[in-house]
């Protein structure tokens, strides 16, 4: 008999469901439903550019929705049943915390705070806690600094604390009322368990980890006294939020009796462990170890694994290396790109074009050799995470005339990204993790063939491609399927489960040697002004602040 | 009875002959001619950017066409006549050299020659000549410093001499077919005269002295062991060049008969001595010492003067500083920077817009407070004139985020220019030229209040406003009107002629005291991003080769 598992990928403008059968990966049903509010799902604020967030209720709307849709979409498989349906796994974006109340309801969805935007989602990419995430950083370099070591050595404003904090800061009435606070990959499977307790939720190390400052040597997260040099009010918050959090493979719950109805499902099945998209996609493209893998769209996430057994050295700059945030038994390894396809997409819309500008200027600027525009860009018009974490950085192109031509600048920007992804991977390197296989994953990587070479060409290694076009979501899936285990019909080994339910397609894109060259030389001048303007120890230091002294003028002129 | 001058300017894209009250500077009678050669009569390569040549056929069919316009538009005004015009004066871009047989005539006009871009004028923004430029700039620097003491420091490869060695290094056939060179600005006051012999063309100090390196001091042009440094068969041009050149004031000849009966004018009136557009220009805006004229268009060329009976400092990095080359009895001043409305002109197009886009772009960036944007440039896409004096620079733009939009680039464009102004300004203040007054020339100082607007902010000054639109023009009438001489109607005094034939508007620009702040801030942060790239003695030097380089690899790609 087969057997499926459900899949359920909650992205920055919409939530994806697909059912997958569990002996070979195959999806049959899927369903997407675009968040309502605010724009493409994004609340904004008019005077605040660095404000993203999102409503809680778009999320169990779309919830409902998107299930519902991929079964009816997998009810025309022949001899298909919801009945075969053995578990269920959640992936979302993050750090996405949201204020709950003491039923472990959403602050938002209380029509008393519905308008204020604090008690919506923070959205990974909303950077309004600048100020805070310095702070965090500059405290735990003095007291705590074994907080910062596994995460980089930078605490970022995406982050769950600074967000927080934040919000004490800048609407202490929300933090007030909040009775806790949950990621969103907590959040979605404590809603499918029924849960209605917010000690009852089940928090996922993969959030905790890379995002709270949570470790098991230090006992959890960070320290009452730590938190109380912040503000003495994130400590007493402190008991109100968790204690253990795990890695996946076990169970964040069961399937509500309430739940089960609304979906047509068995109620008591598994639900897997919530996981962050990036994670849960790189275990959809098949990670191990010597596997990169980027998630590559509006944002680039790139994974890697090292067996936890050996030791690792914490390497700077890097997101995370957190004990079982990927897979139980691995150190899972996470870096970025804080905007990739998002700084094409702003492109695109700068020459006021729509998404079929991208096709038309992919090919225009396929016709120009490596380093014929004569153009260098940095990739940090929304910042740069690694391997610099520092928010407060901005674009740079270099080397126009007065013949410098729209697609001269998106190939320009390509490149920049590419240059971008290449100082990540040899910081990885430079830190003894082995990167033999680079397999990409996300809409770019399936779309546009000039991406994707000049990442060969700028890297030097083969770009290979994951077989599903949902890695996120079929993760999740896998996922669903070990938690549920071998005797439901799925699996008790992760990476049996990744041999069968992944695969790679046959398309992918090799270097060429001397385009390979000339980006040697281009990508040298990338990380003159890379180090420059990101200010890297030994670097002419008063440069290095005049992204943030723009932006500090920029500031006091909007104001 | 009522006399009049005609003026002639020679631009990059047509040539303007005006009709002049010798009373009043009153223009009753103007018309434009559009070089029909080339792209809007520039001639280009498809394969070499750097390339700008005109056809010298386009300069003689438009002198007959634009006077007998202006002269037709004349005749509607009650009791003038063509009997009137006591003299002709002609001012044109340059440093704009061109190939001349034995009979003074333009090599390119001979058929045999006509297919050869190198046997064609060499447009002032021709920069083919980078290299020996470079090198005329080092053999100077070691053997005959002087040369370049009072050009600035660095020769251009914008200058005669680059443009005629490089035409030999890279089209020898026309170098040996030249029986001599001129200036564009010496060969139309040439050929009204009918001068049918080279040594007969009367070269004016305004072109030997600011791109010749020609001076009295040391016997007219560089001596022939200097040239024979650069090539031997430069140093035997010398002798079929010129000995002398002259400042304005003197006639450069009179009106042949055959051009009197083309034009029908009187035989034997004067002809001024030729000159620059810009140095024309700042004589029809009413240069006088203490006041800098400004003359913006496709690019800006700053002029002042200075008493020639002082002493002057050699100014580093200024253009020129040359006695008699504005005025007789004043050291004339040059300065410029290479892209100005170019710039702007380059951004409307790579918005794919039109001339109206200007307008709706400077609405949108009217809206926008100074620092606002949190965008900086460099005003360098077409390399830096002044204070740099390096053609091999490119553009710069930072501070880019997700949500930038073009207006706020088109506003940040125009303030970089504004900040390069700025440099210039105080370069010559710092060298003890005062500057007590600033008035604006060109169509863009007439046209975009927001530019004049921001402009008055950056440099903390009012700019006033030319009361000629036409003001080179006026300034070759002006010239035109004082070497005919009181006798004939006329001035004896350079003074009076500009007092009584020149204006200002009533409409200026005035510093707001605000926005004055921000942009000292700013400019601030463009002299550190200025100084760095641009290579300033002290600044970080790897940085100041990264635009070389970036060129470097470019040209290799292209070839």
């Amino acid at each position: 008999m087969s057997t499926y598992t459900i899949g359920i990928d909650y992205g920055t403008n919409s939530v994806r469901a697909i059912v997958v059968d569990c002996a070979d990966g195959r999806v049959i049903g899927t369903s997407v439903f675009d968040y309502p509010s605010g724009a493409q799902g994004v609340l904004l604020h008019p005077k605040d550019p660095h404000l993203a967030r999102q409503n809680p209720a778009d999320c169990i709307q779309g919830l409902r929705a998107s299930v519902t849709g991929a079964l009816a979409e997998a009810q025309r498989t022949a001899g298909f049943s919801a009945a075969d349906i053995i578990g269920i796994g959640v992936d979302t974006t993050g750090s996405t915390p949201l204020p709950i109340d003491a039923q472990a309801r959403p602050l938002a969805m209380d029509p008393a705070w519905r308008a204020n935007l604090a008690a919506h989602a923070w959205l990974w990419k909303d950077h309004t806690a600048a100020d805070e995430a310095a702070r965090i950083t500059a405290i735990a370099r003095e007291h705590a600094p074994e907080y910062l070591a596994p995460i980089g050595g930078t605490y970022s404003s995406e982050w769950w604390w600074s967000k927080i904090w934040h919000c004490l800061n800048v609407a202490p009435d929300v933090f007030a009322a909040a009775a806790s606070w949950v990621e969103l990959a907590d959040f979605i499977p404590a809603v499918l368990a029924g849960v209605d307790d917010p000690k009852q939720i089940v928090r996922c190390v993969c959030a905790a980890g890379h995002k709270a400052m949570y470790a098991d040597v230090w006992g959890g997260l960070p320290s009452k006294t730590f938190l109380a040099r912040l503000d003495p009010k994130l400590a007493e918050l402190r008991d109100r939020l968790y204690d253990t959090a795990y890695p996946p493979g076990r169970p964040a719950g069961s399937l509500s009796p309430d739940w089960a109805a609304t979906l047509g499902l068995r109620p008591g099945i598994a639900i897997a462990m919530g996981g962050f998209d990036a994670h849960y996609g790189a275990v959809g493209s098949g990670i191990r170890s010597g596997t990169l893998v980027k998630i590559i769209g509006t944002s680039t996430c790139d994974c890697a694994v090292a067996p936890a057994a050996g030791r690792i050295a914490d390497i700077p700059g890097i997101c995370g290396t957190i004990d079982g945030s990927i897979m139980p038994g691995y150190f899972g390894i996470e870096a970025g790109q804080s905007a990739v396809g998002d700084i094409l997409n702003w492109w695109v819309g700068f020459c006021q074009g729509d998404d079929s500008l991208h096709g038309a200027l992919s090919q225009q600027a396929a016709r120009l050799a490596p380093g014929e525009s004569g153009l260098l860009a940095l990739d940090w018009n929304n910042g740069n995470r690694t391997i610099l974490v520092d928010p407060r950085l901005s674009g740079l192109l270099l080397g126009q005339t007065l013949r410098t031509t729209p697609d001269e600048v998106y190939r320009a920007l390509i490149e920049a990204t590419a240059f971008g992804a290449r100082a990540i991977i040899e910081r990885l390197r430079e830190y003894g993790v082995p990167i033999e296989r680079v397999v990409c994953c996300g809409g770019i990587a399936e779309k546009n063939d000039l991406f994707m070479q000049i990442y060969a060409d700028v890297i030097g290694q083969p770009m290979l491609i994951a077989g599903s076009p949902q890695t996120p979501a079929l993760g999740a899936a896998i996922s669903a399927a070990v938690t549920a285990g071998a005797a439901a019909g799925g699996y008790d080994d992760w990476t049996a489960a990744q041999d069968r339910m992944t695969t790679l397609r046959d398309r992918h894109f090799v270097p060429d040697p001397a385009a390979q060259a000339v980006y040697d030389e281009l990508y040298g001048i990338y990380r003159e002004l890379h180090d420059t303007f990101g200010a890297v120890a030994g670097a002419r230091a008063e440069l290095g602040t005049i992204m943030k002294r723009l932006l500090a003028i920029k500031e006091r002129a909007t104001r």
